[in-house]
């Protein structure tokens, strides 16, 4: 897959040290997440969406009602901007103005388009129900002709876009290294706790194997 | 604080039932969180950009370095979304279809004003560091007339917006309650780990007091 070209929009102007345009470091910040927020814009004003996403090779892909305001704006091909962000921890350091805060992100500017045709439609939905569990779908009731019409599918090209990341410690003024104030990191991660069975359930209680480790969709196992 | 009326820009048409505008859920939500999703508009491309906030009454205040692309468009006083997410869990029913999240959401709309005044802006800073680590300011080496200077706090009236959420079980197809695959829901969490010090402290390594309970950010004890 290609690196990006900074452009207009995607170049990382304040504290450029931490943007990143290569396609590993955006892919792997995108494989780390299950939300995204989506960007765009009706009559002029802005809205931004949270929901679910997935990544496909060089395209992200995101999905909901047919009835939805936002796949409906989205899918006329205007403008969007696509944006993931992971809180990795808190940054305390010994002035107010250098605590930080370090994290990955992604923002993709582009043109949504609608995945049309039930089978292509199918087939996305797969790679997205597979990617969070894998050996799930064949286990499911079959989706039906009047689901995959009631849903939208649409994917975005990972072309124009950067990468923003900071780790590390925090960056304190030479001189104020001795004040005497605690300084450091506070970690944060997302994490999944023990699953919980439907109380309808007919079948065996005990969570499927594909649920003991979802740390491919960026959470942990507390 | 007033309750917030639906308008044609914060009401949730789809899954009505999960929107709510009164005041208190709103906060609830938007102070369970630390990192918010700012859209606005730059020559008629949407921009979303993740960014630290914080809630005082009936504001959102969220600040950086007075060169950002995001301050600078934004103090001008156009059109901001101010979105905020949390992801509670995976939800897991009997068809494709029927998979959801467990999430809580806040969507405020409208145009941030940007504090004027080296005082103001100070005591805004200091609300919101407060607001992280309760009595942490005091400790700290003071700011700077430049470090204020160089900083922009916006802020945002809680007026039009609302939440949106979704709690519980799968909700599937009463003809699919018997078809054998396992449902239910995952619990996804944020969490902090064990503060790690800086390896330049002067002063004790033991994490301070106000670190050992972050719920107040939406951070749990790992």
């Amino acid at each position: 897959m290609s690196d990006l070209t900074p452009t207009t929009r995607s170049r990382v102007k304040r504290l450029r040290e931490r943007g990143a345009y290569d396609f590993d470091t955006i892919a792997s910040i995108l494989d780390a997440g299950l939300l995204c927020h989506v960007g765009y814009v009706i009559d002029g004003h802005p809205y931004v969406t949270p929901t679910a996403y997935w990544r496909d090779r060089d395209h992200v892909y995101w999905h909901g009602s047919s009835a939805s305001r936002m796949l409906r704006t989205l899918e006329k091909g205007v403008d969007a901007c696509f944006t993931v962000s992971h809180l990795d921890g808190l940054v305390l350091a010994r002035s107010g103005f250098n605590h930080s805060i370090n994290y990955r992100s992604v923002m993709l500017f582009g043109r949504a388009r609608k995945i049309e045709g039930e089978g292509a439609k199918l087939r996305a939905l797969e790679s997205f129900l597979e990617r969070m569990f894998p050996g799930r779908w064949q286990q499911l009731r079959p989706a039906t002709t009047k689901e995959i019409k009631a849903t939208t599918v649409l994917r975005m090209a990972i072309e124009e876009g950067s990468a923003k990341i900071r780790t590390g410690w925090p960056h304190d003024d030479e001189d104020d290294y001795g004040w005497p104030v605690w300084a450091g990191v506070v970690p944060v991660r997302a994490v999944t706790q023990q699953p919980l069975p439907d109380e309808r359930l007919v079948g065996a209680k005990e969570p499927p194997d594909y649920l003991a480790d979802l740390s491919h969709l960026g959470l942990n196992r507390k």
